[in-house]
């Protein structure tokens, strides 16, 4: 199919760039000397996972049980969950999950392990615990005050492992806390296996951060605006474009997108929602749910009504999460479509 | 099911809340002399447009073909969908969906015009077409200086009919605007039928704008947090609950729910994104995707790890959107469990 017989918006995934960007991220992972495992919420697709691990992942992350679910049954047999994991349901769909399959959970706080601990001893199965430890954002996380206790707690349950520790995001600012971590879990006993980075910037600051061990890293299987003028990649790496029809001209100034909230999210970059490749001019100021509010005022050239034009988000997880399907795109060719098979698992 | 056999997060809607909202909302359009059209864009549920039309709606409101596709399957035939609808592949379904539905439109250019003509025509079939007039939010919208020529375009046309007018939203300063394009069609002898008004506020503003015909409201099915800082709506108007979990307690002054921008949307309002009824003096400050930050300092009592609270959401209608089902509640009791037919339709 040619890709103009898409109505819009549609999401279309440049799949060179997408594998261009899978090779990069792999070979600097190994030149480092760091396991790498994708975190799938960037895609939500089993079928863009696996090419990440015939790349060289070790596993995959997902943050939700349900997510989790949907690639397990694809055959991906390690995976990462980093997130407390709370209520007997939960912990009763990842025991079962864990029969079967590799599945490393994270906690910062006795209440967890304790239902964790509950859960596998239920299913007579064992889940390997990571600590998360708190960083400078303040978002979960314990203090390094907490980690022989809860390291403790693990290792005192029969039925889970104490796999090691867990930061996000990791820039430089978190290794002190890491090593000493690291330092008081060893002077009492307690060795740390995994060392786990993760977030948007984790592998331009890897090198800072020797005791890593592994990173989780999704947005760059697509990258997005933010990543861009975060300096962590080229336009040209930036593989997920919606195709958007102006579909109002109200004044010379004013162009409207039929790509709003429910196509390109709320979720905002320096405040704008994305940038047009056709108009870099163009400012996308405003979003309702179906209206995308532009700013020509800045742009020499500016479009007709019907005139496609292609946005690159501020944040492109958030837009696959939005949509059914994506479509891969080699030249001006559809060459797959692929069902968003994790889209919307909260649970 | 006792609604605590629910994994969080879960998107409550509250029975009798809703079915007071239904029940009010067409009370009081009644006694305005108004037509009363609800946006299904808040729910996206046919069973629910189903009580709206069985309360006395004149038809319901789509903002995508895809949408309208959906409910036209399920029985509604008097769908209006307020937008350009522009592309050979959407005419064509909008004409085909037009064969034995009754369907409204709007255009605010001439190609719009164009392009509807040409698919009515190839169908042999008619489409009803509102002018739709630029408001002070300055969205879509033709100027008044415009609307005799796009409605004798739309007369012109054999396969198309000029309904009227339509305004977004209608607030008592758009008044003076639908006087004018009246006056200016009248006096071209170009009757208006349809005068078409809509917004979160439309009802509260519409006494004072007696030229409008019909309303467009979605929202007040379900309210939001929005709507109460609005002053459109009381607290015990919210329909619409987010059932959550307390996942972490990082510091004294902070919780974190599994209530993510996944779950609640990235909109926000007076930089909140939702309120907590357990807990009003908290403030949701932060999503991450499945992470909202929560600032307890102004709180006496404060939650623990693994406790459940509810979220009324900034935006009702992004929620819907984010999730495969909605839960009705009547006390403790899950009444029924409603997939979000028209949920993710972009096209």
């Amino acid at each position: 199919m040619h890709v103009l017989e898409l109505e819009t918006p549609s999401v279309l995934i440049d799949l060179d760039r997408m594998e261009a960007n899978i090779a990069r991220m792999q070979e600097r992972c190994d030149a480092l000397g760091l396991r790498f495992r994708p975190h799938t919420k960037t895609h939500k697709i089993p079928a863009i996972a696996r090419l990440q691990v015939e790349a060289g992942a070790v596993g995959i992350v997902c943050q939700k049980v349900s997510e989790a679910e949907i690639f397990a049954a694809e055959g991906f047999n390690d995976i990462h969950i980093p997130y407390n994991i709370l209520g007997e349901r939960k912990t009763e769909r990842l025991a079962q999950l864990a029969l079967y399959n590799r599945i490393t959970v994270s906690a910062d706080n006795p209440k967890v392990i304790a239902g964790l601990a509950d859960a596998a001893a239920a299913h007579d199965m064992s889940l390997r615990v990571l600590i998360e430890l708190a960083t400078e954002i303040g978002r979960a996380g314990c203090g390094v005050e907490d980690v022989v206790q809860l390291a403790r707690q693990i290792e005192a349950a029969e039925h889970l492992h104490f796999a090691g520790l867990m930061v996000y995001p990791s820039v430089p600012s978190t290794r002190p806390l890491l090593q000493e971590a690291i330092d008081v879990l060893s002077r009492h006993g307690i060795g740390v296996d995994i060392v786990s980075g993760g977030g948007i910037g984790a592998l331009q600051h890897a090198a800072d951060i020797p005791e890593l061990t592994e990173l989780r890293v999704g947005t760059y299987v697509f990258n997005d605006w933010a990543t861009v003028l975060k300096g962590y990649a080229a336009l040209d790496d930036c593989a997920m474009h919606v195709a958007a029809t102006v579909v109002s001209r109200p004044t010379m100034e004013r162009a409207i997108l039929d790509s709003g909230s429910k196509t390109l999210s709320s979720d905002t970059i320096d405040n704008g929602y994305g940038f047009i490749l056709e108009y870099p001019q163009a400012q996308i100021y405003r979003l309702n749910e179906e209206h995308a509010y532009v700013d020509l005022s800045a742009c020499d050239e500016r479009p007709d009504v019907g005139e496609r034009v292609h946005v690159i988000p501020a944040h492109t997880c958030v837009v696959t999460n939005l949509h059914d399907q994506l479509y891969g795109v080699r030249g001006d060719t559809v060459e797959v479509v692929w069902a968003v098979a994790a889209r919307g698992k909260v649970w």
